[in-house]
């Protein structure tokens, strides 16, 4: 059955907010059975009719997001009540829900929250328990005689994902396209270019029956992707395993923070990072795991050169005569941070995010990283990244984990 | 002129990938005098053919994304010139350029990188500094005669990013339509509810001629978005500012850390952070903006309680009386930070991100948070945010950010 989302907000459009109900959504539904066969942005008001009518035309099922809020923006609902002939009803049930959830929280309940308790007649109420716009499921029937499920979302995600999880996802299970045992597995490729990766295993990986691929290029890493029957993806492993034996840093972890506080929780080791330039980013990384509790035990963000010294007892002449950004001040760091904080492992960034601070000889985009280990000698690299100061971030703490990963 | 985005990739639509494509788009556009009418995500492959001609025939400008690249599944330049056409020939120069940028980067170039030197004939190539895919502009007639603008663009952020800033939107910027003066504000309201918001403003401000009104709801926040002219956008601006004169956290900044790092140096004052349970994300959020480094001194991430305690002499005693997830922990971690760190403001956060950790008494969602500063009182205030661990370390954060923000 073909699946379609339909995200509506002008917010979006205008770029204020970043989408993030398609990779929600997508990943949830890949283990349901179901791809997301189109997924549409349009403004708040009368576009949405226009992207609603083309999807009923083609899709079985519509996941829309958006548009239920109590402003006057928000028609979604009057929308969808109108493209199928349905008039708005109050219904008793979600009104009463919005008037505990104010009162609960000693808000004031406004005229327009009204207006979200109206839903089409025969549609049935989702509950939100995370905010006042209820969510709606209706189903009905297309031009050509066959089913239309049609999903009606809140907008903010905190509100959307558990309802998607408590009451969407149980009536899309029901539909779901029985009998097929079809995975989908990825790979992280690090240190190897995209068509490097490809003339390495794909010509391999295609001739694979009923395998589907796909490549990524990524900040750093090259994602493989492929999505077929059990059999099909242990054919692909073994065809990666052989021609990638030491590029493939990771398989099924969605990320190299995931791998690695795996590998540490694995051996029972343990992990403490010292960011200069990555400024809390690595350690956010890292304890974004669950359990990295475990194997997490301190950060130090040192920003200020007084604090490399006092919390990491960096001496003040080694910055001096090297710079903080410098291959010294970083294995001084990451010692620094295996002494302070008695972990197994220790990290360190020391580097120029930009966009100021550059000089001739350490450009915007310099980095240095180091990784002291207990009973081991300091490793450190540098690595140059001339980029805006997010992504520079984000590429040198995945070098930084890449590091740790290697050493591993 | 209608301008619409086409972004190509089946990793997005898995969800393997957020498109943040749009946001970086829409942002970009918007200045230029162009708004987006409509985004459609497509897998790679035949289904571009669908989107792309549906685009041609509504929009003067389509700006597609993603499969330009070496692999097999990367088909859009061949689609594109099936559709239109058009022959593909070799570009000489673009060839030229994919061979040095091997050759610098010491990486063997393979025959399938050939491809990417293959463009419809008549487009101009749009250089890639970043990658090997070159981008393409073609601009050809519509079914109605006038002009289409076409722009084939790279999939990752950091080749697409440079690419339209220094090529693309030049070329937009003769397209635009002259004249206007239509400009966009944002207002972020903190502490009352969207309803509440439209309640107090939104009769007011839907009565100033030619302004467009928009309402987004946020973790913790309200943003209000208006677009009009400067006149118009000033008559928003004297509303907002009486009818919520004590909750409009920003204008005009984006996020609610821009708007602390700057009151932090238009001040001259100095911050630094304890984190546990945000470990490193408020750090991170700090040293995102751009400057800074000015103002942040120091983060500890105390993830072990025995960092808090040898870090930030967080008394064990302390500890064992009351919890590390409680208002004295919290408050002796800010007081510790500022001590440690010499700062002027320090804030902490301690508490439960989940999944695993809960009490009856202190469920997953917990977090108490602190803040000290230098000759004063320091205050706490405790927060339940039952939900993600991803979403409740970014509602902490808020919420810290929020008090230094009142304080100051």
């Amino acid at each position: 059955m073909i699946l379609e989302i339909i995200n509506t907000g002008s917010e979006l459009l205008l770029g204020n907010t970043v989408n993030t109900h398609l990779s929600y959504l997508g990943q949830e539904l890949f283990p349901l059975g179901f791809r997301v066969a189109r997924q549409v942005t349009v403004p708040d008001g009368e576009d949405i009719r226009t992207a609603l009518s083309e999807s009923l035309g083609r899709a079985g099922i519509i996941l829309v997001t958006g548009g239920l809020g109590p402003t006057t923006d928000d028609v979604t609902r009057e929308i969808t009540a109108d493209l199928l002939g349905l008039p708005l009803v109050e219904d008793a049930a979600a009104w009463d829900a919005i008037l505990q959830r104010f009162a609960r929280r000693g808000l004031e309940v406004t005229p327009r929250n009204r207006r979200q308790a109206q839903v089409p007649l025969g549609a049935t109420v989702l509950p939100n328990p995370n905010g006042t716009a209820p969510g709606l499921y209706l189903k009905t029937t297309g031009q050509d005689g066959s089913a239309r499920h049609l999903f009606l979302l809140p907008g903010p995600p905190r509100e959307l994902r558990p309802m998607f999880h408590n009451h969407v996802a149980p009536i899309l299970r029901e539909l779901a396209p029985g009998g097929t045992a079809i995975q989908s597995r990825r790979w992280l490729v690090i240190g190897v270019g995209e068509s490097k990766v490809e003339s390495l295993v794909g010509e391999a990986l295609l001739a694979v029956p009923g395998l589907e691929l796909g490549y990524c290029a990524r900040s750093g890493c090259v994602e493989v992707r492929c999505i077929g029957t059990e059999e099909a993806l242990a054919a692909a492993g073994a065809i990666i395993a052989k021609h990638l034996p030491t590029q493939v840093a990771g398989e099924g972890a969605d990320t190299l923070e995931e791998l690695v506080v795996g590998r540490l929780r694995e051996i029972g080791k343990t992990l403490a990072v010292a960011e200069s330039c990555t400024g809390g980013n690595l350690a956010n990384r890292i304890t974004n795991v669950p359990g990295s509790s475990e194997v997490f035990l301190q950060g130090f963000v040192t920003y200020a050169n007084e604090a490399k010294t006092r919390a990491l007892a960096v001496p003040s002449e080694l910055i001096a005569a090297h710079g903080a950004v410098s291959e010294p001040a970083a294995r001084a760091m990451a010692e620094g941070a295996l002494r302070e904080s008695g972990a197994d492992f220790a990290l360190s960034t020391t580097g120029i995010a930009g966009p100021g601070g550059g000089t001739p000889e350490k450009p915007v985009g310099t980095v240095f990283l180091a990784l002291a280990l207990r009973g081991g000698e300091t490793r450190a690299v540098s690595a140059f990244y001339p980029t805006d100061r997010g992504h520079f971030k984000d590429l040198a703490v995945l070098a930084a984990l890449d590091m740790l990963r290697a050493a591993l």
